[in-house]
């Protein structure tokens, strides 16, 4: 097709407290009482005892908590995937993710992985999965990703990080509700939100925008205004809005696709296992060749939040190691494509980033 | 549910030219050759070979055109189903509307009824519908109504101009090509463009609002600044921009409610059969008190494109004439709560509604 015929999320909810009716939403989709819910769940949620008690557990559902200090694994997606199907006979009702774009990612490629044969690896790519995923729910606890509304789940692989795009990986439900970013750490606050920023930077100076993209890229670019930039906003509508930055955010890439920093920050988690959201920050910092008016406003964001940025990350890397991140890093086509436009290997040499990795 | 769990258009495609993708689009949903397409167009095109030849026939598809001179008629609605029942033993494949926003209720209200018992009047209102309606595709041909996206269909019936408004009402695909709207007359472009502004101005002041809709409803409303206030556009770029402000303009409306333009003009429509954009035009320019910010900027962007607005409806009609529209009016309970508050009927009275429509 020469334009993408684009899923969309079909069912959303959007209020403060509206996590509260996740049992109505669920009832009407379990399959029977053999076929339980299965809900992946931040594990910096395991001793909040408020959220847990509003799960609603019903027959054999089952909570399984997912570390996140780290991005997400095709591994681990296999291991969950062989432990759901350890622990129920029948195909479960549904998987809910609830937790930031780790679980988010997780959810969407064990749903894609339970009705799909083989390794998630397999599938890293475009259009690969042939096989409706099963029913899928979203709840993000933290807001910039875009996670919540993409078509990709993005991992790392054996070989590459690269995602599952496909016409099944979107969630079936959406839950937003912004109370649950409630007790967010500042600086994870700030890095999350700076990736549906920079999102919105690279998708709008992009090569592959139309109006569609541009006009969901520019208004989740004027939420982060308001939430970053601007300042004049309750502790409330910061999280309303930054939750539907994050929203729109993740639209604008329907017909877009993010650049430099994407392309550049997976090499450093590929290589580092630099989360994503700071991994997006470090690497922006250093891009006002490329987005000069984006990194000089992402810099006054950063002094007006007291953000310091780590340094030094690259400091003690071999000769090997730089490959590696440059390797991963220009494999990523399309995304250097819509940054530079389709003769970007002209202008981006490995000298080129290697001399910006450095930096770093 | 205290928060409406909003069901969206799970499948879209934006750009200039992909109406020619239709038959990509519609093959995989073709249930066999005995099940055949019914096309509703607007019977504007109904000498337009151009549009025309485009539209995928195969088997037994049919093409119904529609004239779109009149607002849609719940009647209307049966007698299209009892056609459609007649023609095809087998359930369609689907319903694909092509044309503006009467085209899009009726496709909607079509795919409906197909499924559904009894007459179109019996499901005005909200949530009456309890089966699924078969699938079906709303192609716009003009900018602004926001039916492309909305989870309603407006309908006069014999008692009430209301919509069916339910989880079974929203297209299942919606094919946004900017270049269908070459050709619209000067006139109806402004009005269908100025629903979607009024949309906003009413959606944007309403009672009802959220971070949700107040995201959609304000960049939309950018959206029409660009294209009808600012005027430093090309015909594409009008296009485009206007497409996606009516799409965002409908999104606005999840969590919010139109307002005094509408309730008003529903009581026009529903009398004189004033159609749906003109009405909204006439009424909102009498309405300063309410909203006078976007009156103020409604009445510039007149000037700038000079649009003369027809004047003296109201001018010959009788008593009883007056009391049907104010009936009409008064009974958009929703509309007016989101405009004034939960204690409307305090301020809004019979005479202030006879004052208003007797100025227009």
């Amino acid at each position: 097709m020469k334009f993408k015929n684009f899923p969309m999320v079909p069912r959303v909810i959007f209020g403060r407290g509206c996590f509260s009716q996740l049992q109505e939403i669920l009832m009407p989709r379990r399959k029977n009482s053999e076929a339980p819910f299965i809900f992946l769940v931040d594990d910096v949620f395991e001793s909040n005892q408020e959220l847990i008690s509003k799960i609603p557990l019903l027959f054999g559902d089952k909570i399984i908590f997912i570390p996140t200090d780290e991005e997400p694994k095709t591994e681990q997606v296999d291991v969950l995937v062989s432990k759901i199907r350890e622990y129920t006979t029948q195909s479960p009702s549904g998987i809910v993710g609830i937790g930031g774009g780790t679980v988010m990612d997780l959810a969407k490629a064990v749903a894609i992985m339970l009705t799909s044969n083989g390794k998630a690896e397999e599938y890293q790519g475009w259009d690969l999965v042939t096989r409706e995923a099963i029913y899928h729910v979203g709840i993000p606890t933290i807001s910039g990703t875009g996670a919540e509304v993409s078509r990709t789940t993005v991992l790392t692989g054996p070989e590459k990080k690269l995602g599952i795009n496909s016409d099944f990986t979107p969630f079936d439900q959406v839950v937003l509700d912004p109370e649950l970013t409630n007790g967010v750490p500042r600086d994870q606050w700030f890095y999350t939100g700076m990736d549906c920023y920079i999102h919105c930077v690279e998708s709008l100076n992009g090569t592959y925008l139309n109006a569609f993209s541009q006009s969901y890229g520019e208004k989740a670019e004027d939420l982060c205004d308001e939430v970053f930039y601007n300042g004049k906003l309750s502790k409330e509508e910061t999280q309303d809005k930054l939750m539907m930055a994050s929203w729109h955010g993740g639209m604008s890439i329907a017909y877009s696709q993010v650049g430099v920093a994407h392309a550049m920050s997976y090499g450093l988690s590929y290589l580092l296992g630099t989360k994503h959201g700071l991994g997006n920050c470090i690497v922006f910092n250093h891009l006002e060749e490329f987005y000069p008016e984006g990194v000089a406003k992402f810099k006054k964001m950063q002094e007006r939040h007291e953000i310091e940025l780590p340094k030094g990350l690259c400091a003690n890397l071999s000769e090997e190691e730089f490959e590696t991140m440059i390797n991963v890093s220009m494999g990523m086509d399309p995304l250097w494509e819509n940054a530079v436009g389709k003769n970007w290997k002209d202008t981006i040499t490995r000298v080129k980033l290697r001399n910006l990795y450095e930096k770093m």
